[in-house]
């Protein structure tokens, strides 16, 4: 069942005993909307955990800063960000029991009993704001920081075409309420280890070009990533953008080993490329601006492969 | 004199046959604030010109799309982002008899007939906004375009600490207004010539730590500068904030070569270190967290010296 703001926020008053999901591979959207609500609840004098399938990275840690861990026997389930539950990992099933979803994924399957979806609105904190508003509580520096990471995080620091005037509003908001935005943004978009440097200047030394320089291709192999010890899956996910920020590149390619003999392409474009397309020739799906496919073969079959096809479509666009 | 905004828009409405300075070396806000003051001003039915010292780079293009090439004999002389007319190369002299000043750097030197400033915003674009709003000027889409690109770029797209409450404000407005934000963003954030890519990889290639990893030194050498064609001096200043962006580094340097054997260090700190007091003792200077100073000696030499004074004060901080 669809809920409104004031919906969301009646229920959010009138229960107890919260466990509150975010999302597998979790992001500052999820995390940033899950805290801010444990937070917000325990202030109420209410008991609230919130809880993840996958380990949480430390660059996160200040988001716990407002939260007292509490044992207690959950009664009332709300899933944050979570589209679909089989974005819970091992908690699949206690999110199949969701009483409460609070998300913005227009992807949202609706398994929740109450859903509150803003499926035009760029991140779930923009919309946990308005409901933690609507409950009446006080948005301090800590629910500030919490909601400004994931207002940040989903558009890119407000630099994607997803950010919308409001976004920016509620980012004013939300400095009004003493988000400390320097060090945040510092965090998630500057730092990175010597691991994931070393990843970056492999990943920029093996780039390849074909099609008149409208593609370009980097290479993710096992024994590249084995070789590196502090760099996570998101390092290696952060590599697929890098071939589509090329001056007159049309379609950036990240080949990915998997195992041997398996490789993963991330297809990035500029609007002139559909390679949602690519992608299903092969297989896959996506987006028609960021895709993906898999390949079983050798690395020079699926580089052909994925190269000939890349250049079809240039063709068929009167690129090349 | 310093006057205030319904005056420079009075000054602005009463004269004609404008000469509007941007700064060299031009950046997103000084273009932004040139091409929107001159898009308005010819709107108004006056005669105005946008001139720089230098070579406008071509991702700035869109800027230009207003404005309309006019030939007259300029009467009236306003500079936007001109701290000081040192700043204006070969044009200084045409800045010194500047009838207005329409600038946000505390360290302008008050030389124009009338001054604008408003030092606490963190672009001058941002001020811009609010002289053509009290001129009565229609911010369309290109005008938007224009001061957006500004209010942007001097923040690190909303990133750095100089991002206020009012910034996001005016984003929004110009958002509402039709700034098309994506592909604005895209040019000015993401876009590398395949040339940059190769600076980036031979500079985290050559990226070398000291101090426990607190310090961590790229290197800039005039003769992998010569063997890449497609970059310019932003490429190779871009350099210098690289090797502070790492986990645990507190003093990031870039060592440029300038001849041989003269060497330019750019320092960049954490908030524990003070890198302006370490390029005083080489003659240099700059900011606590951004400073620089040059060593004419050997390269290994320069490396030596500005290592140990960082290792200095890294002791004196009690980092290591």
């Amino acid at each position: 069942m669809k809920i409104e703001i004031n919906e969301a926020a009646e229920f959010l008053r009138s229960h107890d005993d919260y466990l509150i999901l975010m999302h597998a591979s979790p992001d500052g959207d999820t995390l940033g909307c899950g805290y801010a609500l444990c937070t917000a609840l325990q202030r109420m004098g209410k008991r609230a955990r919130a809880v993840c399938p996958d380990e949480i990275p430390h660059r996160f840690d200040y988001m716990r800063e407002g939260v007292s861990q509490q044992e207690f026997e959950h009664k009332t389930i709300v899933a944050v960000d979570v589209a679909d539950t089989k974005l819970l990992g091992d908690m699949k099933e206690t999110g199949d029991k969701a009483d409460l979803c609070i998300d913005h994924h227009v992807s949202n399957t609706e398994y929740a009993q109450r859903l509150l979806l803003r499926e035009h609105y760029a991140s779930a904190c923009e919309l946990m704001y308005e409901v933690l508003t609507a409950l009446g509580c006080e948005i301090d520096r800590v629910i500030a920081n919490c909601l400004y990471t994931g207002v940040a995080t989903d558009t890119g620091c407000f630099k994607f075409s997803n950010t919308k005037p409001q976004t920016h509003i509620v980012a004013a908001k939300l400095m009004e309420c003493g988000a400390e935005i320097a060090p945040i943004n510092y965090a998630m978009f500057e730092l990175k280890t010597q691991g994931r440097i070393r990843l970056e200047q492999e990943v920029l030394r093996n780039m390849r070009y074909f099609g008149d320089g409208h593609i370009a291709m980097v290479t993710v192999m096992l024994d590249t990533i084995a070789g590196i010890s502090d760099i996570d899956s998101d390092d290696v996910g952060a590599m697929a953008s890098i071939p589509r920020q090329i001056e007159g590149v049309d379609i950036g390619i990240s080949m990915k080993e998997k195992k041997p003999g398996l490789f993963k392409a991330s297809l990035r474009s500029s609007e002139r490329i559909d390679v949602s397309r690519i992608a299903q020739s092969f297989g896959g799906g996506g987006h028609a601006r960021a895709a993906g496919c898999s390949f079983t073969c050798s690395f020079d079959e699926a580089v052909e492969q994925i190269v000939n096809a890349s250049c079809d479509a240039l063709k068929q666009a009167g690129i090349i």
